[in-house]
């Protein structure tokens, strides 16, 4: 374990899509903490106590997107806070624009005007990323990476991911199965900066990228956060298992309205988001849950306020069918954003402890847990959250 | 601890409102195994193996209930039981008829032509409810008893359930302040027979029966069966806390239409419920919940079918505020009739163990868990079932 | 019927309960309109364009409130209106602040510091009133009343009601059984002011009342606005009543946090509330609903925000049960401001054509519609939307 | 108009699709009726006395089906059917065996084993049909067809629908743009049957076969039987429009589990059935809702029952939101057979009145209402059922 020292520390976060709604939210949520709020709402960890565990409003904030506008317009626009929120934070995000996107030409050319750094290889892009990091770190303690783009679409040929070894290669072959989000992940352990992933692109969930994070002894987590129908199903679930009601059938439908809502529009991308959504109810129960469907629907009337309606079918004694019905009103930022905090902190109190290679403990956060070879995720909500405090606490 | 043998084990569950709903259904679903159905849904512990833990199969069933049909035609007229299962169970059955109900001829005199054994004292209740303990016992390993009888007023009165002195002055005083559910608790603590109470009265959660129950190192268990609406609270609410998601009001209402909700729509047994769905909430979440209300209303459509609707209100990050909206369609008696199976087991084990006094391991079945004086209950489902399966496991 | 001028009118509308949120949404909704705003959403006539109905931004607000603050600040407390519409009104809201209520010495001595108009009976009460009344006439082309005032307890002895005669006499010797609404409708119906009474109190409900209306050729309408859940109801019945689906249950609760709901806490106020809310569907279904529960609870994390749930059980073709649930998560005054400002409008048509006592053509604005003597309201709220454009248009 | 009789009049009903679960349930519930039933829950005409309206108990069936079992064994796969119904018609239902469906024996080879009779044309198909229809006729005062086959898919090329006489020329050349529905369509109006369709196909809704039941004055209607969740939106729409409360969005989703649902699954039905539910919103509303988004989901825990459900967002005054939630747990067949046999019965009665061509008095009872040409379609639930009634009596 590395030494932690009991002297303030402040870190930088590097967010991939800073000009987001989540990022956005979160940037703003710390600044109204500087300004004297107590409110802590939402902050899963904000009553935990531990050394090293860096302070809210001890972290700063950077990062790189495609759309070039300062956070306080992309905040305006993303339509999250609330109008007093936005007047309070407006000079501080006015101030926050973001850094260009780092794009390989070879692939990038139709984007036009865009915030965009155009390189001509995948080397280039992870060299001009690593000077990114390398120039943020200046006047911090520590930087961690957290990946908040859009949600890419899933790889058909994923051999390159196989080892470290066959990336290498392929970064140097400027590989079109390499996406951006794995460029990005590359760059910050070599840079020894942790990452975390909340989105469900692979980012760092490959072989040859745990790989490198073990390698090189740097922390990595993800992927896709666990915020509103997920959360959900993971507390849920436990309880019909413990009570054997056995569940017939789980019907879920999503209708959300914000720009993650219409990038879910896109097959190509759905996919990858219903590949992290599937798994979690089998898991749980330790049976095939016959009919889990998962719906979800750009409805452009909510805008960032989510919508989850559930439908469970589940079976009592002697068989009686009863149903329970969940509708959760949720906003999908104000959810995530948190988390996005709490996986910074705690991805950098890993680095401190000298804990490289996937972090499970912060499994409570991710649809998708990312482990160890050869592990299998926990999804139980309770079980998580129980994991996480042993492990801050120094008993896991 | 005591010794456990390895032979079938044969116990005989004494239940007071054994023509209730919950009972018949109880009955018939093991009958129904014990005719070689393996439908195990809905009995939590049907996985568990423990050395002692009577076989659903090797249970029996007799009990006192007011009104004296067969169980055939009890279960006929609940309209739980699917035709199917009526007619398979019918024999089994119309064999079992409740014995009479104890009643003090002092304070019954209203009531006529029901199935009552008029006793002239509490002490003679308590004789004759023991007599038929003992006939019971006859041809069985061991006994336990349940109450399911409807709801009881909340006494007003307290005095003389302070300590088991107190108690049993006013025994011998006939005192009006002692409820039947009190004479059958004693009777079965006298006997040794394990006593767990699945309804909201009060039974042995009294400090004189607690005592009692002590000194003749008797296991009691209670109080409320957990099994819809509350249960749900005891799952969203700990995610909840773990997600610092502050709850500013819950609203709970239920519609019912057996004989347990038109019992509810007296006042006086309202409120002895609603006592115990209350605290839940705040035990759990660590803060008083401002506007937590709970309705509950006869409403005959539904028969046994009962339908919960919660609408939680809850802010999280920023103080931006969401709902959540919960619709359990349920079916009380398929809900509790398995819990019960379940109580009765591990009571059972309890005894065979040498555990008397409160089981607080049973605390998952219960909305308003017992403990011992002095101890908080914990009401979180996902640790209240952790303790229990560390208890079977000889772990706590 | 009267002469319809064709110039442009201007009508005043005197508001018992001026202060409230239904009126100061109203109040607000006619400034923003007269600022330029043309959103008619919420407006149920807006397309209506008949001879003589008043334009809306022709209207003028003045009334009495027991509360003295000015309309900007009532309106701010309410939180109703969004920051950009309560910034856009401030300054007309501002100016405009309530009368002093009436109320008669002898029974309010405990009422202090409100703003009040103490008189020394009920005849000076009305005398104030009408003064006011006529000072509000000065500048505009036509007055109307609306009662938006706190739902008065439904009174016990009706025999002052059965007649003028009878209500004269207890006018004079100061009868209790003389709530204050009544005493506003007489004074209304005195001056010639159409009435128009949207709370459940009685007002003008009374047959000494409809009597003096008559003869003095006063349009007056009533009682209770229909906005939520009631609106709703009178939807879907005739639906299932046409469909032949029959209503076994219907169970109805509501959950508000506004003024109107800490009123309704009270249960002699909710005892009126529930009045007008009971026979709306035996009327339309034309059998009586055997479970139809209707419940309303002050719930504060609403606010004004209101919330209803309604569960209905419905037997189809050979019997079959179905169950329809509506969850409506509606704003109160939101609902209710548009309806006021129609009912004034037509108020004042009618007496423009000469139209006075009972008019039924409001029946779709009411929960309990008054009709003339020996006639029986129509529910079904097609038919009453029918009626009322007939009447509108001169056809019925 | 016919002369219509004052005698007792027996109409049989030839179904496609007879062993479907609609039709099933049709014919049982008429056994039950015959059997001495008085239930009438579900008919909307129950209450309806007009001359020459053939009674509920004076309907007989025969029809075709691929599947070639049993009314009985097919109701019983249904398992829309209590256990108590199903017995009691047993026998009734035993002795009811569908029709060979006429297939093309150039379409069709690869169906093998079905209850099909191959022929070798279009022209023999009708031929076919038509010597079924003349057997029927056969002891029963008059005959109507009823579509109720599974959905067809929505064909591509429709030159061949847009005149009778280039309809006629694709029959002679067997153009494959002429699905099975409009065979037996054709031999309907050809028989002088009356014809209705329950389903989403074109079946007669082309210009060609509207041209030939004018030709021969045969009444026709249809189509896409109206029994869930469209008819609650006819019941919703209207009520928002005659409040002004601006439709943002709608937001409808379905789950049901029977053969209809499976083959709602094939993404070309799929479209058949969204076309006809499409457009019933804007026609109302008289604007274009521009979120109005339809899921339907094949989900087997659910079996025939139907679960729809409906997020409605809109805008009421001021432009404040608004959300209307509505959960509808019906029985698909259970809503539809009750409509079929109210289709049938005006279907003959307006052949006896001498009423040809398409009968718009019917629209209530179809998703998609056929008109006659230049005509547009009511979908309003209440304007629908007055012109029926109006028609019924007379009036219209």
């Amino acid at each position: 374990m590395g030494a932690i020292s009991g002297q303030r520390r402040r870190v930088g976060v590097a967010v991939v899509g800073l000009g987001g709604a989540v990022a956005s939210t979160a940037v703003a949520g710390v600044q109204l903490l500087k300004r004297g709020s107590n409110r802590l709402d939402g902050l899963p960890l904000a009553d935990v106590s531990v050394p090293g565990l860096v302070d809210y409003r001890d972290l700063s904030f950077g990062g790189w997107d495609l759309h070039g506008e300062d956070l306080a317009s992309a905040a305006a626009n993303h339509r999250v806070l609330s109008a007093d929120q936005l007047s309070e934070t407006q000079g501080d995000l006015a101030d926050l624009r973001p850094w260009p996107a780092i794009g390989n030409a070879a692939f990038c050319r139709n984007i036009e005007g865009a915030n965009q750094r155009l390189v001509p290889s995948h080397r280039a892009a992870i060299d001009a990323i690593a000077g990114d990091l390398r120039r943020f770190r200046d006047g911090v303690d520590g930087v961690v990476m957290i990946n908040l783009a859009s949600t890419e679409r899933w790889p058909e040929d994923t051999t390159p991911f196989a080892s470290l070894g066959a990336f290498e290669r392929a970064l140097d072959e400027d590989s079109e199965a390499i996406g951006p989000g794995m460029l990005y992940a590359y760059a910050a352990i070599q840079e020894g900066v942790p990452y975390g992933n909340f989105t469900p692109s692979l980012g760092a969930d490959i072989p040859a990228l745990l790989e490198f994070a073990e390698q090189r002894n740097v922390p990595v987590a993800g992927k896709d956060g666990k915020t509103g129908q997920t959360m959900m199903k993971t507390v849920l679930a436990p309880a019909f298992k413990a009570r054997s009601l056995h569940v017939d059938g789980w019907f879920s439908t999503n209708i959300l309205g914000n720009r993650d809502g219409l990038a879910l529009d896109n097959p190509e991308s759905l996919k990858s988001k219903l590949k992290t959504k599937g798994s979690v109810l089998d898991s749980i129960l330790g049976y095939k849950v016959e009919d889990h469907l998962v719906d979800i629907r750009y409805y452009r009337p909510r805008g960032d306020d989510k919508e989850a309606w559930d439908n469970i079918d589940i079976s009592g004694f002697l068989g009686h069918k009863m149903q329970v019905k969940v509708n959760f009103l949720c906003k999908d930022s104000i959810l995530a954003a948190p988390l996005v905090l709490e996986i910074a902190r705690v991805l950098d109190l890993a680095q401190q402890r000298g804990d490289g290679g996937v972090q499970e403990q912060l499994s409570t956060f991710f649809k998708a847990p990312m482990v160890a070879e050869g592990r299998s995720p926990e999804h139980a909500l309770h079980r998580q959250d129980q994991n996480l405090l042993d492990w801050l606490s120094g008993a896991a």
